[in-house]
C-alpha cells in the first residue's frame, strides 16, 4: 500500500486532518486501532471552542453540531461562597459551544464512511520506521496480516500512548511534564444539568465541576486523591460532595440529583514533546502534548493542530512549497506553551494541592477575586477559555 | 506621658501616619528605636505608585520628590534574548515614580521636625501592652530611663521585626507566610543608568533587575542562591553576570559600568499576619505583611495603610464614630492579598527556582510571552505595578 498522508490514529485529530486531506485533493489513509462502536462511544471533552466550531463548520462537519450543540456565553466561577459569571461575548465577541467529543467522532466517521478517504478499523500500527527518509513506512496487522504503508509523511495522532511519537529518535526529542497530586472522579446523571452555564468550584475541601452533555444529562466532577477508587464513591457520598463544594454562602444554590448512568476516575497530567515535526513524520493532537482538562483545551488545540497541518499540506500540494510544513513545529508549539499554561494556570489556581499552606490558598482566593473585580483580568481568562486564533 | 495615637516605628509608615494625623488634628507621639542618621541612609525600595506620589503630595511632603524623582511612563521584561515594553499611562492612565524610600523618609522627617507632631529618636519599645482595655500603653527607654506612654490606640509601623504585632495574642493571630529559594544581590554604582526605565530580565541564569537612584546612580540586582555573602562576589563577576542576564539576542543592548559603591544581599520573604487590628493596636505595613521586592509593593502597601488608618481616626476625631476603625483590618487585607499574589506573581515568573522542572521554565517564557503579545495581559500587570486604588 501506497499514500501521500499516513494518518495513524481515528479519534478527533486523526479524523478531522484526514477529511481536511481529502477536501484539499491530498491523498490520504487513516489507521484506528479500535473497532469503531468502540471509538464511537469513548466519554471524553465537551468544550468547543470558536475556532474548533469554525473549522467543524467549514468542513461540513458542523450540521448535527449546529442542531444539538449547546452554545454558552459564559462559565461561573465560584469560590468562597460566591459566583462570578464570566461573559465570553462582553468581553472576547467569542463563545463556546458544549457538543462532546464523542459526537464529533461519530458526525466525521459518518463523513468518511460516505465520501472517503480510507479509513479502516481495527488496524494496530506496530512501528512507524524511516522518519528521515524520504518514504516512511508504517507497519500494521488488519484483519490477521501484517501489512506495510508506505508514505510521503506520516501523522502521528495516535494520543498520549501511541507509536509515532517513537519514531522521533530519543536525542532530539525532548520532553516536558507534571503530574497533578490530585485525579478527577467524575459522573454522567440522567438530571438536567442545574445551571445553563458551567460552573468551576474552588472549595478548601477540593475542586468541582458542573458541566453537562444535553439538556437531559449531567456531567460532573469532583477532585479526588490520586489512585481514587471510582466504586470506592456511593452516589449519596457524591452529591453529598458535590453540595458542600457548591454551596453558596446565602444557601441559594440546590444541585439536582438523578441516576448515575457512570463514574470514572482521570488523572491530570501536563505533557508536551518537541519538536512536533522530524523529518518525515509529524505529531498532532495529544501524541505531542496532554493538557489537565480544567480549561477544556485538550480536544481544541489537537483541532488547531490539524487545521494548520491540513494548510501546510495543501500548500505542498498546490505549490511545491514545504514551507509551511517545515514551520509547523514551531507555528504549534508557541500556541501548545500558552495552552499548557492556561491549563496549568486554571488548574493551580481551582485546586487545593493538599500539601499547599494557608498562604498559597489566600492567594488562590486573591486571584479569582481580581478575576471577580478585574476587566483585564476576567478577560484574560475568556480570551484563552474561548481559544486564541489558530495558525 | 499621654497621647492619643502612639505610634512604634518611624519608617514611612509611622511618619507618614504621624504627620497625616497632626494634620487631621489627632493628638500622636512617634517613637523610633534608630537615631536620626542611621534613618536617614537606610537603603530601601525606590518605587512610587500613583496612589503613593499623591499621598505624599496631599500631606505637603511631595515637593522635592517631584523637583528629583523620576516620573516612568514604563517597565521593560526582558526574556528569551528580546524585551517587551509595559506601557503605563496607555494601557492604565497612571505611571510611577522613581524617588528613594530614604529620601521620602527625610522629607518626612524635616517635616516633623519643624511642624510637628512629638517624635523621639532612639526610643527601644520593649513592650505594647493592654490591646483589649481601653486604654494600652507602650512601654519603652529613652535617654537611659524607662517611661511608659498611655494611649487610646497604638499604632504598630515597626516592621518584620517590631514588638507590636506581639501585642496580638497567638490564637487570635493568624500568619502567612512563604520564603522563597533566593535572594537579590543588590549594588549602587556611580554610573548613569543604562536603560531610562526599569529592565526585570527573566534568564536561565537567574533573574536581574535595572533599576536607578538618579540619573547618575544605578541600583542593579541579580538573583543569587540563599545565604550569600556580597563579599563573595567580585565586582567583575557581577558586572559580567549582569551583561549575561541582560543581553539581547541582537548584541544591541550595553550594559555601562561604573565604581560599585554598596553590595548587599536581601532574602525574599512572603508575610501575612491576620487581623491587623486587635483591639486598640492595629498594625501597619512591614509590620502585618511583606513582600519580595519584585513587585515594588512593600512601601507603597505601607503607604495605602497609613491612609486609610488616617482617615479612619479622622473620622473618630471628627464624628466620634469608630466605624472606619472597625472597617480597617478588612479594608486593608484584602489590598493586601492582591499585593502578596502580584508580588508573588512577578517573583514567581521572573525567577527561576533553582529546582524547577523544564516545563516550568517553559510556562515561565509563556507567560511572559503572553504578556508581551496580549493587551489584556499587559493591562493586568500594568495596573497592579502602577496600583490599585487605596481604600
Amino acid at each position: 500500500m501506497r499514500t501521500t498522508v499516513g494518518i495513524v490514529g481515528g479519534g478527533p485529530a486523526g479524523l478531522l486532518l484526514a477529511r481536511l486531506l481529502h477536501q484539499a485533493g491530498v491523498d490520504c489513509v487513516l489507521l484506528e486501532c479500535r473497532d469503531r462502536a468502540y471509538v464511537e462511544q469513548r466519554q471524553r471533552a465537551g468544550i468547543l471552542e470558536q475556532g474548533t466550531i469554525d473549522a467543524l463548520r467549514a468542513c461540513g462537519a458542523g450540521e448535527r453540531m449546529d442542531r444539538e450543540g449547546l452554545p454558552h456565553d459564559g462559565v461561573e466561577l465560584r469560590f468562597d461562597g460566591r459566583g462570578t459569571r464570566i461573559d465570553f461575548p462582553g468581553l472576547t465577541g467569542r463563545q463556546v459551544m458544549v457538543y462532546a467529543q464523542t459526537e464529533v467522532v461519530k458526525d466525521l466517521i459518518a463523513l468518511h464512511l460516505a465520501e472517503g478517504p480510507q479509513l479502516l478499523f481495527e488496524a494496530q500500527v506496530t512501528a512507524v520506521e524511516g522518519a528521515d527518509t524520504d518514504s516512511p513506512v508504517i507497519r500494521f496487522t488488519h484483519s490477521g496480516r501484517e501489512q506495510t504503508l508506505h508514505c510521503d509523511y506520516v501523522v502521528g495522532c495516535d494520543g498520549f500512548h501511541g507509536v509515532t511519537r517513537h519514531a522521533i529518535p530519543d536525542g532530539v526529542r525532548q520532553t516536558f511534564e507534571r503530574v497533578y497530586p490530585y485525579s478527577w472522579l467524575g459522573i454522567l446523571a440522567d438530571v438536567p444539568p442545574s445551571s445553563d452555564e458551567l460552573i468551576y468550584a474552588h472549595h478548601e475541601r477540593g475542586f468541582a465541576l458542573l458541566s453537562m452533555r444535553s439538556p437531559s444529562v449531567s456531567r460532573l466532577y469532583l477532585q479526588v486523591p490520586n489512585g481514587t477508587d471510582p466504586a470506592s464513591w456511593s452516589d449519596e457520598q457524591i452529591w453529598g460532595e458535590l453540595d458542600a463544594r457548591f454551596a453558596l454562602a446565602d444557601g441559594s444554590f440546590k444541585l439536582a440529583r438523578g441516576p448515575i448512568t457512570s463514574k470514572s476516575v482521570t488523572p491530570m497530567r501536563s505533557f508536551v514533546a518537541e519538536p512536533m515535526r522530524y523529518g518525515r513524520v509529524l505529531l498532532a493532537g495529544d501524541a505531542a502534548h496532554i493538557v489537565p482538562p480544567t480549561g477544556a483545551k485538550g480536544l481544541n488545540l489537537a483541532v488547531a493542530d490539524v487545521v494548520v497541518l491540513a494548510r501546510a499540506f495543501a500548500h505542498l500540494h498546490t505549490t511545491g512549497s514545504a514551507e509551511l510544513l517545515d514551520a509547523y513545529s514551531d507555528t504549534c508549539l508557541r500556541r501548545v506553551w500558552r495552552a499548557e499554561h492556561f491549563s496549568y494556570f486554571m488548574t493551580t489556581t481551582l485546586h487545593p494541592d493538599p500539601e499547599q499552606s494557608p498562604f498559597e490558598t489566600r492567594l488562590q482566593i486573591s486571584q479569582l477575586d481580581r478575576i471577580a473585580s478585574s476587566q483585564h483580568a476576567a478577560a484574560e481568562v475568556a480570551e484563552n477559555y474561548t481559544g486564541l486564533p489558530i495558525g
